[in-house]
């Protein structure tokens, strides 16, 4: 057991917060996605305004909106951890804009792909990390990652479009690509300088890892459900 | 009666329906308030990046949200009575957008005065022209006219500024004159477009309407109330 005089607060599930480590990883982890997701938010409605029309603008708003309201309960977990929500947030500021730096869409049509694919990524690595870690925790993620709504609008969207002017399917094509690259390698820089979230992936004594072959197949199977979506936006060439 | 076939698709208590140009005069009041909150959703999204802190973006972003979920109500109250939600907001997206354009606040602290007092004013003006309205689409005016929580973060914040910073009080405090200026000029131009709008205001056979007298009483008011929130932000010089 730990001393910290937050362990009281603990619930009665959380066995594994004895372990000062995995609960460093895991208040990382939620302070990452809670971040991620706020910062999805601002993106949808900053790309909002490049929509063709006020409905467009309204449908996309909402689904920021939706996305905004996964972020409460994360921060809220953060709390009864022990540690301040802000403060937890705050290491993932830089990656994440320079994330949205590096991948400001140009037009409402890259904006509605990095709705679906950029938070469909983000939403597959996350849980593939959830599964190693204790069920409350797994269970607060799991549900911060449902889909707001992005998956049958974008495709919708994205299809008719498509059909209308065949020449944009390659740009969008490419721009997908472009997405999961930046993605990536904006996740192993991120992963590289945290610690707790590193050894965490490691395993522990008493706890299952990730050797060198389980996260190359774990990206195999990001990169096939990325591939999916790509193919379900009718960009799978 | 009305022969419009959205007719059999009014509630019961909305025997002012039958009258046609009042139910398109409730749209349009409905049109701008929705089309008003979801621009100043937006605005705080955007305005909410010059924020000093995390913890302030956060609160800023929240309090959009809540904003934002005005607009739905609205929107719902306008398809029950027989128009397109979009179609309805459409003539206030340009009059709203150069509110905005001409507001765009140079900093957290003009943006911070423009989420309270130009969400206050708006929400005096619709109130006063709700008297005017029946029951039920007065009720959902002025429940979608609920403070999002601006005033009491907003004050907060400002008060401590202005005391660490005595010169910024009268910089906010023109600034303040500034957006109720425009305000009342955009209002002015917005309802000098709209016939059926000002016909509800002038009154009917069986409505009271406003003469010159009591619309001048309203803006003194309106302005009133004004005065008492920069007087709450300590901005009253």
């Amino acid at each position: 057991m730990t001393d910290s005089p937050s362990a009281a607060r603990l619930d009665s599930h959380s066995s594994d917060f004895g372990d000062a480590a995995y609960r460093e990883a895991v208040i990382e982890l939620l302070g990452a996605i809670a971040y991620g997701e706020l910062s999805a938010f601002e993106r949808m409605v900053d790309d909002a305004e490049m929509s063709p029309s006020l409905g467009d603008k309204m449908a996309m708003c909402a689904m920021a909106v939706k996305e905004f309201g996964h972020v409460q309960p994360l921060l809220d977990r953060i709390e009864s951890l022990g540690a301040d929500p802000v403060a937890a947030l705050e290491p993932f500021e830089k990656p994440f804009d320079e994330f949205h730096e590096h991948t400001a869409p140009r037009d409402w049509w890259e904006g509605l792909i990095k709705a679906y694919v950029g938070d469909g990524l983000a939403a597959d690595f996350y849980r593939e990390i959830a599964a190693f870690l204790d069920a409350d925790t797994r269970d607060v993620i799991v549900k911060s990652l449902e889909d707001s709504g992005q998956a049958v609008f974008v495709v919708d969207r994205v299809r008719a479009a498509i059909v209308a002017d065949p020449k944009l399917g390659g740009r969008l094509a490419l721009w997908g690509r472009r997405l999961m690259g930046e993605a990536l390698s904006q996740a192993q820089r991120t992963a590289a300088d945290r610690d707790a979230l590193t050894a965490l992936l490691a395993g522990g004594i008493d706890r299952p890892g990730l050797d060198l072959a389980a996260v190359s197949r774990m990206f195999t199977r990001i990169t096939e459900r990325h591939t999916e979506r790509m193919s379900a936006l009718g960009l799978d060439y």
